[in-house]
C-alpha cells in the first residue's frame, strides 16, 4: 500500500478521489478476518481468557500475537428526568484507582446487550430505565483485546426501592452530576479518563445536541 | 460504603456535601494498591505480558484476577496549520477490522511518552510536529489491563522528505480530514469506535475551543 501516494492525493485533493476513499475506508462491514496458523497458549481467566497465536495478517506478515478474548460488553450513560448524568466512582485494581465510569457489565451467555445493561444498571446505580437508545459500539483495546462495547443511552429513569446490589468485589458509588460538571471533571487534569466512559458520553452528547 | 445513604445525599445536595465530595472523589492521587498474595500464571507476549494472581481487593474482598502488565503509550492528535486532523486507517487483526486512530505507540524501555510519541507520530503519519500540549491520561481497559496513555497535542506540523516507515506488521494508511468530518464519521454509526481516539479527540476540541 502506498501511505506516501494516499497522502498526496489528500494534500491535493479532488471531490471523487475523496469520495471513493470515504466509501470504502469508512465502511464497517470493511472487515478482514486474520488466519489463525497455530494455537500457542492459553490462560483462562474469569470472564475471559488470554490466548497466544501464530497469526498470518492479511498483508500476508505473520508472527506471534497475544490477545484477550472476551465476550463483549454493554454500557449506559443514564441521564435523569432533570437532565442530571448518573456515573460510578468505582475501584480497579489494575491501575490501583478509583475512576469515573458509566454502569457496565461483561455479556452473559445467551445474553443480548440491551438486556445485559437493564440489568447492569438496576444493579450498579438503583435506577431502572424505560427510554433506551442505541449509541454504536467501541473497542476498548484493539491491540490486544477484541472485546466490543454496546453503547447505550439510558432516559425515563425510576429509583428502585431495593438497595443497590453489586458484585462482592465492586467498590462502587453512585455520583449525579450536571453535564458541566461532567465535562469540567474530563478537562480538569484531575481525572485519569476511562477511555469508554469518555467516548460513551461525546456520543451521548451528540445525540443530544441533534434532539 | 453505603451507596444508598450516599445517592439520598446526591439527590438533595447541599454545597457543603457536594464539596467534599468533589475533593475526594476527583482526585488522581486518590489511588489504592490491591495487594498480591500469590502469582498463580503468567505469559509473556511481545510487548506485555499476561498475570493471574491472587489479589486482596482494598475493601478486603479476595479472589482470582487475570490483567495485562503493560509499558504505557502515547498518543497524539495532530492539527496541521490548515486546521485538519491527521488520523490512520489501520488494520487491528484482534477485532478483524481496519478503525480509524489516531497515531499511537507503546513506550519503549526508558522512553519518555513526549519522545515515543515525537518518534511514533514521524513513522506513522510522515509529519514531524514542533508544538505539544498534554491532554492527560487514560486508560483504555481498566479491568483487564494497567495501559496508561499519554494524550497529546501535536500542532505546527512538518511534512518530512523521508518515506512514512512503520513496523513490517503494520498496515496503515493516513487521511487527512476537516473536523466536521471527524464529527460525523463518529457520528454516523458506519463505524466502530476506537475508545482512545475518540476521548483524545474530546479532549483536543476541549482544549482547542478554550483558547
Amino acid at each position: 500500500m502506498n501511505q506516501d501516494g494516499l497522502l498526496v492525493n489528500l494534500q491535493n485533493p479532488t471531490i471523487t478521489v475523496r469520495v471513493f476513499l470515504f466509501k470504502i475506508m469508512s465502511n464497517k462491514n470493511f472487515i478482514k478476518r486474520s488466519i489463525v496458523r497455530e494455537k500457542i497458549s492459553e490462560l483462562k481467566s474469569n470472564k475471559f481468557s488470554f490466548e497466544i497465536n501464530r497469526i498470518q495478517l492479511p498483508n500476508g506478515h505473520e508472527g506471534e500475537y497475544g490477545y484477550i478474548k472476551h465476550p463483549g460488553a454493554a454500557l449506559a450513560v443514564p441521564i435523569t428526568k432533570e437532565n442530571k448524568v448518573i456515573i460510578l466512582r468505582q475501584y480497579r485494581f489494575a491501575v490501583s484507582r478509583y475512576l469515573l465510569e458509566f454502569p457496565a457489565g461483561t455479556l452473559e451467555i445467551g445474553e443480548t446487550p440491551i438486556n445485559s445493561i437493564k440489568r447492569e444498571i438496576q444493579e450498579e446505580t438503583g435506577f431502572s430505565a424505560n427510554k433506551w437508545d442505541e449509541l454504536g459500539t467501541l473497542v476498548p483495546a484493539p491491540g490486544y483485546a477484541d472485546e466490543e462495547i454496546y453503547l447505550f443511552l439510558a432516559r425515563d429513569l425510576n429509583k428502585l426501592n431495593s438497595e443497590v446490589q453489586g458484585d462482592l468485589d465492586e467498590d462502587i458509588e453512585v455520583l449525579i452530576l450536571d453535564p458541566y460538571e461532567l465535562d469540567n471533571l474530563i478537562s480538569s487534569g484531575d481525572e485519569i479518563l476511562d477511555a469508554k466512559t469518555v467516548t460513551a458520553w461525546f456520543r451521548a452528547k451528540q445525540f443530544l445536541d441533534k434532539l
